[in-house]
This record gives C-alpha cells, sequence and structure tokens, in this order.
C-alpha cells in the first residue's frame, strides 16, 4: 500500500470522541473489507449480548451472577431501585468519609491526621489501584499509598519495616470480596500483628472492603473497625476499579473520582453505540479478532508512551487473560481461548526487546498509548525547536513505522493527557472490548473455573504439610521421604513432600534433613523437639 | 506418567549446586531421551562456541567487539593484562567512592552527606539497576535512589518534583556509553536545568558512567563532574549488570557488590562444564528449546514466588528478546528467532492471568523461580503449623502441579533466599543459558540491528518537525496538511505531520489546528507568531 492509500485508510478508519479527546487507530491492522464483512453478523450478536447483560441478565450463569460493572458509571441503567441507590449511596460514603479523613475529623488515636494508607489485597482488589495510583496521584499526595498484595512475609516486611514510625498515622484497607481469600488474610493478619507489638489499636486504624455477612464484615463489625464499605455480589474482581475497591484508594490519594466515573460514563455511551464503525470498543475488539484470527494466535504488547501508565497492561493482564483465557466455549466445546498480554512502557522497552518486535518471532500485535500533552506547563528545549517530549513523540512514530514496515501491525490509542478522565476512559474501553471478544469467540468472559484447580492443589499441599508434621512429631528415628509419604498416606506424593521438608527446614521449623541434598532419597528426615 | 515414573524423573534431571544452594529442576519439561541424544551435537557446538568468547574472540562480529562480560567475575580470564587491569581497578575505584560517600569525605556543596540517588540511563543501564534495587536494596537503605529511564517529560517531573527539597543532597548517576543516546541526555539536561533553577551547582552533585572520550566524558570533564567511570567496549548493555553499571548503585545503596561478583563467578564456573547433564545453564537451554521447538513457538513465563524478584522478567525481557530476537541467522538465512518473555510475580499473578496460563492458550511455557527462606527472623503463624510463607510455598506447587496436569509444561529454579550471591548466580545462569540458546539456533547474541531501523524512522520523524515549523513560521495564511506536506518536501508524509502537527498544538507550541480534528484533510493549521 503505497503512502496515500494508507494515509486514505488512515482517514476511513480513524475514531475521534471530540467530548474525550480520544483518537482509536487501527488503519495499521491489515484487515481488508471482505473480512470488516464477514465479521459483522458476529457483531450483532455482541451488540445484543451487551444489551442483555447491562439490562441485568444474569450473565455469568456459572456463579448465576448478574455482571454490573457499567451500571456504577450510571445508576439509572441499574436492573432495580435497590442497586441504583445502593450504587449513588456508597460513592456519597466514600466522599464523606474521605473528607473526614483529610480534614482529620476522623483520625488515629495517638495524632491529629492519617498520612499514610496500606492497601492489603490481591487481583483486582490490587492492581486497579495500584495502576491508578502510579497514573494518577498527585507529585505530592495527600496520602501515601503502599500495597501489600502477596502472602510473601519478606514482602510484607519490606512494606513494613520502612513504615515503622508511621504505623500509628497509617490507615490499613483490606479489600477481600469473601473474606476468605489467603493472602489478604494473611497480608491482614501480620499487619495486625505489627500494630500490636507497637501497641496501637488496630481496629483504630482498619477499614474493611467486603461481602455483606462475609467473615472480613463479621470480624470488622466484632473488633469496631474504623469503616466498612460493601462490595457488591454483581461486580467481579477484575471489573472493580470504578466501585468502592479502586475508588476509595483513589479519593484518599487526591484523586477525583467523580472524573473518573465521568470518563468510563462517556466512553460506556460511545461503546454502546450499535455499529462497529463508530465505536471503539467494536473496533478494537476487530482488531484483536484479525490479528489473532479468533484464536489468540498473537500476543498483545501494550506499550503506553508515558511513564505514568506503566501498570496498565498489568491491569490488562487479569483484565483481558482472565476474561478470556477459556478453554471451554458457551457451547461446551474445547477451544483453549485467550490473548496473552504484555509490555511496560515506551520509549523504555525499545531499549529492552524491541529488536525482537521488529525482526524476531512475528508472534504479537502492538497496541501504542499515545498520550498529546507532554507536561503540566511549558518544557524549555532541549535542542533547538525540540523538546524531551517531542523526542518521546517521535520515538513512538518512528517505531510505530519500523515495525509496520516490517509487517508487525500495530494499534494506535490517543489520550489527550492522563487524568482521571482519561483513565476512567480507558479502563471502560477495555472493560467493553473484552465484553464484546468474548461475544466473537463466544466464551464467558466473568467467570475464572481454571482458578480453583490451582487452589484445590495448594490445599492439598497445605494438608500434607500438617500430617507431615504430625507424622514427624511422632517419630523418634530419622525417616525417609517414601517412610514419611507412606505414614501419611499419600505414597504417592513423594516429590510433594520433600518439597514441604526443604522449606520448612531453610525456616528454622525445626526439620533435620541429613544427606545429600541433591539426592532426595537419601535423605534422612527429622524433626528437633 | 505415573507419580512413581515422574518422581524418577524428577531426581534423574534435578542439579544441585551445594555452594550457592541452588537447584535447578526441569522435571516437568516432556522431553525424552531421544530428544536429549539429538541435541547432543548441537550441544557441543555451545560449548566449543563459548568457550572462544570467553577466550576473546570476537564474538560481535557486526561491531569488531569481543564480549568480556564473564571476565567481570574472573579477571584472569581476560585475554590481556590491561583488561585484567581495568576490571580490578574499577571495581577498586567504586569501593573507594562509595567509602567516601557514605562517610561524607566526599560530600554535596551545602549538606554534609548525600542522602538520594538520580540514576539516569536506559535499556541496560536501567532494567539490571532497577531490578537489583528492588531485589536487594535494604530496608533502610544508606541511599535512596530513583530512577529517569525515559524522556517523558511528566515522568522526569514526577522524580523531580517529591525530590525538589532534597536535591542538595542528591547525587545524580548519567549512564550511557556513547553520551549520545537521547533519553538519557535528555533526561540529563533536564535534570541539570532543575539544579540551576534551586541555584545549585550541578557538575558537584554529577557522576558518569561511560565510555571513555565519550561526549558525555568530555562534558564531565570539562565541567568538572564529581567524578567518572569507563564503560568499556566489550561488555553489552544487558550484561552489564556486573559492570560499573550495575555495581556503582548497588553499592552506594549499601549492597555488597563483591557478593554478588563472587555468586556469578561460581555459577560462571558451574556452567563453563561442558556437560549437558550436569551444567544448569545448558539445562535452561535445553528446556527453551525442547518447549519452542528451538523457533520461540512459546512465551516463556517468568513467576518469582518473591515481591522483591518482581523485576527479573523485565531484566530477563532485554537479555532474551534483544539477544535472541533476530531475524537472520549466523548463515544469513532468514530466521525471524527468539523468545517472548513476561511475568511479574506468584502468587499475585495466579489471581491475574492463571486462568488463561491453565486453561486457555497453550503458547507458553512456565519458569517459576522458588525462595526457600521466607524472610529474615521467624515467622509467627497464620493458622495451627501454617506460615504466610507455608501458603506462598504451597502456591507455588499447587500452580506448578495443575498446569502440568493440563499439559502446561514448567521449569523451577530454586534459591536459597534473595541476597546479592543468589541475584548474581541467576543472571550469570541467565546471561549463559542465552549465550547457549543462541548457539543451539544459530544467531549473533550481541548485536541489536532492528533497533536501527526504529532509530532511523524517528529521526525522520524529528527532522520533519523541524521543517514543519520552519515552513509554518514563513506563512502568513492557514494552509492544509497537504500543503504543508509539500512546501516541506515531504509529500508523502502527511501522517507524520498530522501527528507532529497534533503533538505541537497539545503542547502550547502556537500551533493552532481549525476545524474538525478527527478529520485531518479539513485542518487550516497556522502559527501563532
Amino acid at each position: 500500500m503505497d503512502a496515500a492509500a494508507l494515509w486514505e485508510r488512515y482517514q476511513n478508519w480513524l475514531y475521534y470522541h471530540p467530548g474525550l479527546g480520544f483518537y482509536l487507530d487501527i488503519s495499521r491492522i491489515r484487515f481488508d473489507d471482505e473480512f470488516v464483512t464477514k465479521m459483522k453478523p458476529k457483531f450483532e450478536k455482541a451488540f445484543t449480548d451487551m444489551k442483555a447483560l447491562e439490562a441485568g441478565a444474569i450473565a455469568n450463569p456459572d456463579e448465576n451472577r448478574m455482571v454490573g460493572h457499567y451500571w456504577l458509571r450510571n445508576p439509572e441503567l441499574a436492573p432495580t431501585a435497590e442497586i441504583k441507590a445502593e450504587i449513588e449511596q456508597t460513592i456519597a460514603e466514600i466522599e464523606t468519609f474521605v473528607s473526614q479523613i483529610h480534614a482529620g475529623a476522623i483520625h488515629p488515636p495517638q495524632a491529629d491526621k492519617f498520612t499514610d494508607i496500606i492497601s492489603i489485597g490481591i487481583g483486582g482488589s490490587a492492581l486497579g489501584p495500584q495502576f491508578v495510583s502510579v497514573a494518577l496521584a498527585p507529585d505530592l499526595p495527600p496520602m501515601n499509598i503502599h500495597f501489600i498484595d502477596n502472602t510473601d512475609p519478606e514482602g510484607i516486611d519490606r512494606t513494613l519495616v520502612p513504615l515503622k514510625d508511621n504505623l500509628s498515622t497509617t490507615l490499613v484497607i483490606v479489600i477481600s470480596k469473601s473474606g476468605g481469600t489467603p493472602e489478604p488474610r494473611n497480608g491482614m493478619i501480620e499487619v495486625k500483628k505489627a500494630y500490636e507489638k507497637e501497641n496501637l489499636d488496630f481496629s483504630a486504624h482498619a477499614v474493611a472492603i467486603t461481602g455483606v455477612g462475609s467473615n472480613l464484615d463479621k470480624q470488622a463489625t466484632q473488633e469496631g473497625w474504623l469503616a466498612r464499605f460493601p462490595m457488591s455480589d454483581w461486580i467481579g474482581g477484575r471489573t472493580s476499579e470504578l466501585s468502592v475497591v479502586g475508588l476509595l484508594p483513589a479519593a484518599l490519594q487526591g484523586i477525583d473520582i467523580r472524573e473518573m466515573i465521568a470518563g468510563a460514563k462517556e466512553m460506556d455511551i460511545a461503546t454502546r453505540k450499535p455499529e462497529l464503525a463508530t465505536n471503539p470498543a467494536a473496533l478494537l475488539a476487530l482488531s484483536w479478532y484479525f490479528t489473532g484470527d479468533g484464536r489468540g494466535l498473537k500476543d498483545m504488547v501494550v506499550l503506553p508512551y508515558k511513564d505514568s501508565l506503566l501498570l496498565f497492561s498489568r491491569y490488562l493482564q487479569q483484565l483481558v487473560m482472565e476474561s478470556l483465557g477459556k478453554e471451554k466455549d458457551l457451547d461446551g466445546n474445547t477451544v483453549y481461548q485467550g490473548i496473552a498480554v504484555y509490555g511496560n512502557k515506551g520509549s523504555t522497552d525499545q531499549h529492552a526487546y524491541v529488536q525482537q518486535l521488529r525482526e524476531g518471532v512475528a508472534n504479537f500485535f502492538l497496541t501504542f498509548i499515545e498520550v498529546l500533552q507532554d507536561r503540566q506547563g511549558v518544557s524549555s528545549e532541549i535542542d533547538p525547536d525540540m523538546t524531551a517530549g517531542d523526542y518521546l513523540s517521535g520515538f513512538l512514530q518512528g517505531t510505530r513505522k519500523a515495525l509496520y514496515d516490517n509487517h508487525r501491525d500495530s494499534i494506535t490509542v490517543t489520550i489527550p493527557v492522563v487524568n482521571p478522565k482519561s483513565v476512567g476512559a480507558l479502563i471502560a474501553l477495555y472493560e467493553r472490548s473484552v465484553s464484546f471478544y468474548a461475544s466473537l469467540i463466544n466464551v464467558n468472559a466473568y467467570h475464572q473455573p481454571g482458578v480453583e484447580a490451582g487452589k484445590k492443589a495448594a490445599t492439598v499441599i497445605l494438608d500434607l504439610q500438617k500430617k507431615v508434621l504430625e507424622v514427624l512429631r511422632e517419630k523418634s528415628e530419622p525417616c525417609s521421604l517414601q517412610e514419611i509419604a507412606d505414614l501419611t498416606g499419600s505414597s504417592a506424593e513423594v516429590e510433594a513432600i520433600y518439597k514441604i521438608l526443604r522449606h520448612l527446614h531453610a525456616n528454622e521449623r525445626g526439620v533435620v534433613l541429613a544427606g545429600d541434598l541433591g539426592k532426595p532419597d537419601s535423605l534422612e528426615i527429622s524433626l528437633n523437639k
């Protein structure tokens, strides 16, 4: 295609949203008109599915749940008056709570104001808040946020040790829908112990975001925590950023949450339009389908040319991969679907792996995210007529061209500036694109059955550890791995037991391993009692 | 394969290094003996290549360079006495400089001690130092490090604004081999301006790590910077972490660099052994080759179950993808090689995208990184006989099993603890594995020809911007995009010019766009003079 034809194609497919100052360019995805025609019926179905979803259909049949994250931006759409009221009331409660915290009307027992936040959560309860914090927190925020998003003891220490002198002015938010997910539960227990060690009243610093009536909710009530906010069952973890899960931490950091919601609402309106060519989420889904042949044959590499959007790809990993990565389609066929997502930021990643993107294995398509405004205020020049931001802009254009010339396709999303409105719009855009794409490939985007298998297998290991310790407490003589396996009634689990013991041994839990550590069968195991 | 056979396979292939307490398990990669036999001749060649490389052969013929990162850990191996002396002297200089900085013998003009570091660099000059900082910096380090690894004005502000009151006690390290790479050059210019704005003497805070005689070297000499450290031409960016590039920032943060080097040296010795079954780097390369059929058909997903290793996958993205992602092999055949790398950390990523890994598109293999020690000191129990670290350990085992049961293969690397020695060993392991794998697939691991194409295309854009501004300054009447394109002598570059103008317009550079922003051909462009 010569330059003139490409410019024609660019303009024909360019999507522009004046209210958001948002552009989407899919001209560098090499589909043709025939493909678009072929896809039209699939999109008709996708638009119908969307309508049913928003009207309150049971979109997640496995869990018998409605899927309501779109209602959060427009409570008028909610299928019942109760849900509408719940949404509006929660936002009002967040705003009241946050203004009281910022003003010091709610303050810790030993100080006038809270200065820091520890946010404890995992998955959707961490990825959205982390992305938004890096994207939107002011350079000098009213409160500094720290995340515990794992059950790694050293990682927890790494958060708590530097905060030690500030625990007395730190607010702790615990986010867990069921209250039973081990990572946030363990994080909460560890943090609570740290407060007790400093003779601080944990309850006076603690806030719960959880399902009404969950174990966490009960604990927070019983212990008289500072506040509780409800997590609704019609919001999935990976689409919860514009619920209390994302809004409370954002508001505490001084981020305008009404603007986030407004941006998402505008994008929702634009992506509700049942017409492929003028619906940006549909255009994205079309591009994904084309590049990967509707089977995820190409990875989605996401490169925002903006430091503050560094965590967008991590956020999208969950939203896209957990929604689309499915073994079965809705008719029960085995399909092994999904799209792998990775990326960090440009131009930084140009110096990391654009070598492979340009020349190597062609197993990906790119999404460039361009931000028009370089910074708040004016930039001085680096060279005549040239600022640091001009370089960044030139690098994006240059890389896009160099890749396209070597038959590597790309999408370009352009936003005017990284602010609450544009970030809200980006979140809404990708939520809807995932919904559409799921409909195109006929999978349930709202469940995650594959996560269960890992949880079950982990439970088996944890139960086995208990049995192993029981067996060793009974034994007076050292014994072999196989003997322990037999005595626990799990003769086939020698390897699992070896790994359990190796881990206990490394953590001063009394396990003694004699023999050659590289030859598991040679080991004689005993317990220091 | 039943449990007993799998346990047999596990033990047969288990690699253990007693000195490092390091384990490698490739039993969950489904190769068979026939495959191993078939690969033997390729490995013979790989071992021969390694020997020549270490002896000083020109391993990067494109740039006529020796490849000497292995000498850094054992200067005795260096091919000349000069190089040996250079390595030893640089380490001694680092140590002297750092101890003077820590003691306050070298201090900023207006304070007794330096408290912070701004490190300016990109690619290999950022990814290694960032990875090591997150992995190894003490919870309360002697100096806090901040990175500028891009030419994003807002990103630079985000580093400088919170540091404003501390600039007078901040040491600035500028890392750039040629001194000409725009990102670090722009970062340096912006930071220098920030110092001047605060009436601080930038030179008294600045340190250069650069090639002897580079533009940066000349500037540092002329302006009398605090110190200069040499970057040798036989060290590539992506293998520079154990050179001054990585060691100076590490030492300033209180990380034991001799231990990092010692760990790498021990791993180098282990991976120098010309025998597949007892060489961990060869075993890794074998596994990569098997999973992706020597053509990169599967992505490498790297999941350390440890918060502090979060950036290891980003570090590996460069090391693996820039080394292996090549269009041509050494014989000039078109091969489109490479292995895509991504991942963050477990168990966090279980709640993000293990759904897809377990059930979705099977286009990857996993590398689990297990760390035996949970934390410094003893953990209290969460449940009877169960700590937070036991959960983490159980989740790793459970996920590995759930994936394997669904035919998703994995490697498990086990280290005793995250410390300077084990991190040095990990770096050395992967450097060697990449060397071996490059030999197996017959590509040059030490050049990056594809990066040039993007740079050239970006230069065209930046030059075009200058011409566009010149044209607009001459014009008194508004004109169309096509007119501007014709007047710049780049009639075919309408789209590029449109994007340049859109960017300038958004940054108050005097560009006026009248018309419908969504319809580029409708625009009338002029310049406020």
